[in-house]
């Protein structure tokens, strides 16, 4: 393992599985709904298509983020998703991290904007 | 384009330019060095080797986010990045997006915590 005592930006505990776009949108929705979203819910929520929500929803599944039910509503197909226990708490563990992210960040440039500030 | 007015999850204005993990950490360690920051000394406080480091610095230079100086110190060549005003501002921006989303993202868990909280 890479030693980063020394590498402040290079937010290990920001976790590339939750961190992409898409499925930062994905795990949103489903806090959010914690009995769970059916696809189609999910795709018009979140602006994906089909294909896209498919791959990104795999990818949830198999690090154990998001469970998927394959089932029927009114003999047509009908798949749900919905957070983890595990998902839960890494999305939570993300968002601190994220959170320390953001307020350091705008620590740092509201402190360059008072420095740059000239007397009127 | 898409319509999104029904897709709060889509995430619009998050930039996937800076999205992208490791040019989250770039744009965070420029932002911080307003002078601008060595190849080197980005390298150690991003924790990224150098083919990564010069494939996302020019995801950032071909965006119009940073500027890089090609240059020698003591003979040797020396490279410098910093952020150039456009940079800043969507930099900023980008920040401004990603704290609303952390603020409704931790707002929905604690509202979903207390819910679930039983009487003692």
């Amino acid at each position: 393992m890479t030693d980063t005592s020394n590498a402040p930006y290079a937010f290990e505990g920001l976790d590339r599985v939750i961190h992409e776009k898409a499925r930062l949108g994905i795990m949103t929705s489903l806090i959010s709904h914690p009995k769970g979203l059916a696809f189609t819910d999910l795709k018009k929520l979140c602006d994906l298509t089909d294909g896209n929500l498919s791959r990104h929803i795999s990818v949830l599944q198999e690090a154990g983020l998001i469970n998927v039910k394959k089932g029927y509503l009114n003999n047509k197909p009908h798949t749900t998703c919905a957070l983890t226990a595990k998902g839960k708490k890494q999305f939570l563990k993300y968002l601190d991290v994220l959170e320390g992210i953001v307020e350091n960040a705008n620590a740092t440039a509201k402190s360059l904007k008072a420095t740059n500030r000239k007397p009127a």
